[in-house]
């Protein structure tokens, strides 16, 4: 075995001032094979020994050399990895990523992480072992360990949609969020509301904070008064559109407008109205985020902010793809526009104040 | 390289009856290693020369003995093929596959026909230099030469949801559509509706037509005249719904109720009937067909054909790992069960008759 390790040694003929796997086999005390097997994530060694030589791969920063364009005898994978799938924003992203995969021939290799937005070290010992060009994550990122075992095996990564702050290096690719709120919010605000919500996603999530800071902006440029209470933060699913619209919209001054996190929220919060007996949009107007295909097909079509989910994820892999065959680094971080899309789901809000409004 | 060779070799020491790689090289006049490169999904080998040893493998049926569970150095993995994957139907097959590889650790590749129903001759070369564990075909099938060349290579195949009628031996995983047709038609038979429509898929997929039978089975046993002129066959996506929506509720007579062949078509028939001014469930009944999550949060919340789909998906990764393990061929056929799921599309019809009815 060990194609890894040949190349390497090949590699090595030429000058090199970093440490070879000789030197971690030396110092780790184990043989040249050994150090190669962790390197190409084999699990036959044992536990105590493959830890120790991570450690000294760490502690020199090593990283195998890039396999040349001729030399990839295996499959050709791109690792694509979800905090979460089962949902269209997911499938818009497949689609991007398989767009390109498959005009390159390289297999897409997906894993959902059933809603955590870290990978358990079993996933990143299955990428260690496929090898695959590239690592592109989702909505998720990796802690510091595993992210130098795959620098250390030269597998680039690539960030879609940031959660948190991405550490400096590494590239990401995103959509203009705080663009967003403020366009849902401006259109809001012109169609003479006063009173608008925002459901937005979980607050330790980039994304979601810089939409609700759109949204204020649009208040602050109109010289809106803000209510605190009618920003909520939770998930983006349809569940939680629901129960915040249901409590949103039971408020004695309830808002006119909502502007929701996601299009799934968007669909929980026109339950809620409806059950309430509220009329969209003559009685409350309401906006959702991302533009999914299925939102022009709702009833009411929903005003939405396109996110160019597709655009990203294509971007997001050629970018790996273009580092897998050592190309240059591209630009570390690349935002898209967003825009407002007008459908049928807002207008102005009803003439005559609500009850309990001052 | 040549792990597969080298374990055939050691396979070959017991006794066989079936040609060797020996056999097929000396027949063609190749080296053995040059049979091994093509049975490896190896580019390297000229295509003239690769052809000649295909003919050769299908000629005498040979097939590479299956690598024990203590064999797999290479990355353990599964292909998953779609005809078309860009809709919520796809993610939940993504979703069921993915729940079961999860659990054993076996990565997904997913691949898209872009609509069409076979795979090209790239997918089948790219699939065996993978070498996947085996290979799940939804709604899309392997024509003869295909068939053979994951055969020769010992990867199994399952179809889910099969388009045409599945070659003798193909393990095929589907659901009871013939069924559903009919659970759909009782239930607005029952309700009171006398002319009903049916959209289904194409006429020349079998679960498409299997539908449109159950749906004539509901009107014979409440002996109802069938009217030739509210059936429609096409694609299963919502433009299809829409148009054809269009066309049978401008009829003179038209329909009372509409049975649509998918969840998307019938978010088509319902933006049909609000353009037109009829009201759902009031005017007109409408009942889906896949019971997507989507569905619940419609308004009106979809009444439809609930078809397992996740649990489709899970059943047919399993028959493929226990091929792929070498375990006993699975059933060839499994249909899981389809069921009615109302909610408040459907109705029954309005009092006084249309103005063209009879």
């Amino acid at each position: 075995m060990g194609l890894g390790w040949r190349h390497f040694r090949r590699r090595n003929n030429v000058a090199q001032t970093r440490a070879t796997i000789a030197d971690i086999a030396r110092e780790v005390g184990v043989s040249v094979p050994t150090v190669s097997k962790v390197l190409n994530g084999r699990l036959d060694v044992a536990p105590g020994t493959r830890s120790r030589v991570e450690e000294a791969l760490a502690r020199h920063s090593y990283r195998k050399p890039v396999a040349g364009p001729t030399n990839g005898s295996g499959p050709r994978l791109l690792d694509l990895v979800f905090h979460q799938a089962d949902n269209l924003w997911a499938q818009e992203i497949i689609t991007g990523v398989e767009r390109v995969c498959g005009e390159q021939r390289v297999g897409v290799v997906l894993s959902e992480l059933g809603g955590s937005h870290r990978p358990p070290q079993e996933w990143i010992d299955d990428v260690m072992a496929r090898r695959p060009l590239g690592v592109l994550l989702v909505l998720s990122s990796l802690d510091e360990t595993h992210r130098h075992q795959l620098s250390s095996r030269s597998i680039p990564f690539v960030v879609l949609d940031t959660q948190g702050e991405p550490p400096a290096g590494v590239p990401t690719v995103g959509s203009n969020n705080w663009n967003g709120g403020l366009a849902a919010t401006r259109h809001l605000v012109g169609l003479g509301h006063r009173r608008i919500a925002v459901i937005s996603g979980p607050d330790d999530v980039l994304c979601s904070r810089a939409r609700v800071d759109g949204y204020r902006s649009a208040h602050d440029e109109a010289q809106l008064p803000r209510d605190p209470a009618l920003v909520r933060w939770g998930a983006f699913d349809a569940e939680s559109g629901y129960r915040f619209g249901r409590e949103l919209l039971s408020l004695p001054d309830r808002p006119t407008a909502i502007f929701a996190g996601s299009d799934y929220q968007a669909l929980g919060v026109m339950r809620a109205a409806r059950e309430l007996g509220l009329r969209i949009p003559e009685d409350v107007s309401v906006v959702g985020y991302d533009n999914l295909p299925i939102t022009q097909w709702l009833n009411p079509a929903l005003t939405t902010i396109n996110q160019p989910l597709r655009e990203m994820a294509s971007l997001a892999t050629r970018m790996l793809l273009t580092l897998s065959a050592g190309g240059p680094a591209p630009t570390t971080q690349v935002e898209l526009g967003t825009e407002l899309v007008v459908r049928a789901s807002t207008a102005p809000p009803p003439p005559t104040p609500t009850p309990g409004a001052v």
